[in-house]
């Protein structure tokens, strides 16, 4: 792709709302755009990270055996009234009446309706056990919208539902979740711990919620670092050895403030294990039982053909949320670098174009179809510009690689950057190697 | 994927609605359920086809330069005001007050939306041309929602606009696009004839719209069969190909029943070219020039500096409906075979089963690993159940491909079967070379 032709509004002007690094590096980079209160659009170079995100949670997902399906936004009320949620859901849920007068809602989220999906589905136990979910937008009529993509109304989330016999089972479908979100978190280059949490509105009596380590973060969070070292591959997907991971989770010290107390952490962790740090929710999982299946009457013939209400668990991460919380771990002194896995071009090449000189961008294309030919996705910016405005804006875009085509360069040598790092002096060979480990 | 693992609740029950193939279709193999009038959700099987549709419609928006976005799906209303279509749009329109009591809705289509989203973001003929677009849930308020997906409340769509300084190039944008839209349909498997269009509510003085043929579609359909047989390869990407095959288009008789003469037909048509039928609408494109950027002000600086507003189209296709659409095209005498570019397998082994023997499911292990190596995506049938059920079953799940272990399976040769063909008798190596042609 060349700059020239990407729809990128990169501005300078700030709405005064505009108080998070995340919201401001968005804004100014031109990859979303606000259209209303909370409400945003996502432009291509916004979107393009999404979807990367997306992709890495989609797989993580299937590599546990979560079936992919699809729920609609808008939802009918009556199942809101049968699980007694209607009421109790407030405000933040956006009630609609459509033109026959039916109420009708923009889904908060989707535990009524896919135990409505369910009950209507499967019969035996024989089915099960069985995890779906979806990837779909949510809707919740926040009072105060803020933070731009962190605390919207409109917003992008990964919703997941366990459905197994009994409490057993569900543990062991809740610890195949808990391993996928710790190797999501890792493929998304975030450091991620899980905490004991409360349940609230969901319900039920065991839950977690990951938190990703970030200096801007909302929560404060204590920890021991060495929750940060425990080594996923040790683990394979037998239900032993993921009850064994879930205990090694919990037996490392993680609070937030809400649960902290100064004692108890001095106590209980070596002073030079202490993480004091603050974090950022992208993920929340919830085993709730038989709080949604049983008014619902979601049942199930067990081995002896007695009907029984079907367990269930809920499993959530923010996609959207993910893209400003990443910006938020990863945007220090005025420079973004985007995780590789989730970047949106793998390099960029920064051409020194004046009128009277063609020699480097015929240079800078030579290389970019090179790199092309190697699938590799690349940007040329190929955009009349100093130089110094050029790098200040790729500060900001955050791809983690630039070569530089300028007054430096020779024949058959490139310079050559990785954010935050040093120019080296490279060939084009060594540069692909590079940009292909 | 095993059988007895996905989620594909099959049924018979049929609600009487149900009246066309494709409806009964995607009810009975499990691929969509329905949650309210007109809103749906997409099962594993369903939910798999449709994103592969996405897909190959994606990539063709890429190949002519288009750029993906995404916009929300609640809009503000005052844009719509700005248009003039808040009060026009009329019952369709979803419309929503959040708990602030401002006036929203759910958008039906967002000319209006993108519209917005340019005049802020770009100034200059020199970012021009543009083109965008989105993949995005709308929702029209329909009073009567009928025949599932096909004409439902909540729909799946892709839509595009594209951006020019004048008439000229917005030609050669509208052109490109319909190049883009007449191969997305052929990769679909699908044969789609392009009519000139009344313009209806979107405006503007130029539209088509692509019909593809299905005896049981809506609209009548009246071409010159040797529309079928224009050859996409002959033109290449450049504005004087492509203006020669919209001519080419143009030039050759097909209409639908509202512009349909009879005498015309005969005069026009050799008897032997002359092509009845039926067919249903899956995509639209518009060039309505200024109608939009005119009342919401979306200027471009022209060469010589003067202010004009950007020329405008759009272009749809309804990715949901498409699903539909490809069934009732491809549904016959109860059999249903999926292109294969759509297809939710590559191919299903089914098994004879028997409680005594399970020497035939362990032969269709082993052929589904080797399949499976091989990057073939492949569904075993590991269900207890007779033969003759089996097929009927898979005679909706519509898999193009069968291989079937039962009694008349040898060592080393199996039989295989392409949907609507007959059983022959191959061995693995020879399945495989047919599986990857």
């Amino acid at each position: 792709m060349y700059l020239s032709n990407l729809f990128i509004p990169i501005t300078k002007d700030l709405p005064s709302e505009a108080k998070i690094k995340s919201h401001q590096l968005m804004l100014r980079a031109g990859m979303i755009k606000q259209s209303a209160a909370g409400i945003y659009s996502w432009l291509p170079l916004g979107f393009k990270i999404m979807k990367k995100i997306e992709q890495i949670v989609r797989e993580e997902q299937n590599s546990i055996g979560a079936q992919e399906m699809l729920m609609p936004t808008i939802q009918s009320s009556e199942i809101w009234k049968e699980s007694g949620r209607y009421e109790d859901y407030g405000q933040e849920m956006l009630r609609i009446k459509d033109r026959q007068g039916r109420e009708m809602l923009y889904g908060p989220t989707n535990e009524e309706l896919i135990t409505d999906i369910f009950r209507t589905s499967m019969k035996s136990y024989k089915s099960l056990p069985q995890i779906l979910y979806h990837i779909q937008w949510k809707f919740r009529d926040e009072i105060r919208p803020r933070f731009g993509v962190m605390r919207c109304r409109e917003f992008y989330m990964k919703d997941a539902y366990s459905f197994d016999l009994n409490d057993e089972d569900a543990k062991n479908s809740y610890n195949k979740m808990f391993f996928s979100y710790i190797k999501t978190f890792n493929r998304l280059g975030l450091k991620a711990i899980p905490m004991a949490a409360e349940t609230g509105p969901i319900g039920g009596d065991l839950s977690h919620e990951f938190v990703i380590l970030a200096k801007t973060g909302e929560s404060q969070v204590y920890a021991d670092k060495r929750i940060l070292e425990i080594d996923l591959d040790e683990y394979d997907a037998s239900n032993k050895s993921l009850d064994k991971m879930r205990k090694d989770f919990s037996s490392i010290y993680a609070v937030t403030d809400e649960k902290f107390k100064d004692h108890e952490f001095n106590k209980l962790v070596k002073k030079e294990d202490q993480l004091k740090t603050k974090g950022i929710e992208v993920g929340h999982i919830f085993y709730f039982s038989d709080k949604y299946s049983k008014p619902l009457n979601c049942l199930i013939d067990d081995k002896q053909g007695k009907k029984t209400p079907v367990r269930m668990g809920s499993y959530g991460i923010g996609i959207s949320r993910l893209v400003g919380a990443t910006i938020e771990a990863n945007y220090n002194n005025e420079i973004m670098k985007w995780p590789k896995s989730i970047a949106p071009f793998d390099v960029v090449i920064i051409v020194n174009i004046s009128k009277s000189n063609k020699e480097n961008l015929e240079k800078a294309e030579k290389i970019y179809k090179e790199l092309k030919k190697q699938n590799i996705d690349v940007l040329l910016d190929d955009v009349e510009e100093n130089m110094s405005n050029k790098f200040k804006k790729h500060d900001l875009i955050g791809i983690p690689y630039q070569i530089i085509i300028g007054s430096k360069t020779e024949q058959d040598k490139f310079e050559f950057k990785e954010q935050n790092s040093k120019i080296q002096i490279l060939s084009l060979e060594n540069i692909k190697s590079q940009l292909k480990k």
